[in-house]
């Protein structure tokens, strides 16, 4: 894999906080919502903070398997098939509450999203991880690269 | 429904042109891409653009059902969890090339999107059709509703 676009992985996953989650309904369909997330420090993980009340929040407690979409944020301007993106494919579990890796999870996510501060008082919000399995990157119209689980560790070397 | 949410939804749908696609892997598992779209002038469809040589493209050909999910970008700034978005649950069906209907199809898109147009020469794409079949609008946090394809029908007269 190209360092240059490893280093564009990088900072595309740094540098945004909104991303859409793909989840399977309890029918097997496809659904589809907006959740903020943060990626962890050695890229073996994205934080998702999320309402037991949320639909999709449902679906992943009962089927843990997401595809979580990113992008740089469109202008309007220009072409928006040239934007960066990613699709990461994984699986995720729940940090249970207490425990040292929820603590430590939560000051990960609050660096990066302090208002979302109080939402960790409300007992219907789980703390998640995505574990990723693979990723695609398109870097603008047919500029497709795909990266292994392996290769997303090394985005925490660079 | 209330006035103002209608109105809101509305502009959003013509505001934004870069959306989250969420299909169905082969295997059963979600998948999730950024595609640009249109909203019809009816409300009652949206077009989509797309490669053959996109896995979310081969997907929706073998198992036409989705969820297309749109949001106000993210800006960097303030509590993403307050950005207005809408998921969009429905089928897709191809527009055949040549038809009249492929014709003005390809004339609104094209109205919104006019760098889109050298891909309308390759082979390789397809005009879809999104067939909405209910909607959920989250206008911040905590301000969501459920919209019916007749209620998405109501926005063209707004």
């Amino acid at each position: 894999m190209n360092y240059d676009v490893l280093t564009q992985v990088r900072q595309l996953l740094l540098a945004q906080r909104w991303a859409a989650l793909a989840s399977l309904r309890e029918d097997g369909g496809p659904a589809a919502a907006f959740v903020a997330y943060v990626t962890e420090p050695g890229f073996n993980g994205f934080l998702l903070h999320i309402s037991r009340l949320a639909a999709h929040t449902r679906n992943l407690l009962q089927r843990p398997v997401l595809a979580l979409a990113i992008s740089e944020p469109d202008t309007g301007r220009g072409d928006p098939q040239l934007l960066a993106r990613i699709t990461i494919q994984g699986s995720v579990s729940v940090i249970p509450r207490g425990t040292p890796d929820y603590l430590a999870s939560r000051e990960c996510y609050l660096a990066k999203l302090p208002d979302a501060e109080q939402l960790f008082g409300f007992e219907d919000f789980v703390l998640m991880r995505l574990h990723p399995q693979e990723a695609r990157y398109v870097g603008g119209f047919a500029r497709a690269f795909q990266l292994t689980a392996e290769q997303l560790l090394q985005l925490a070397a660079l």
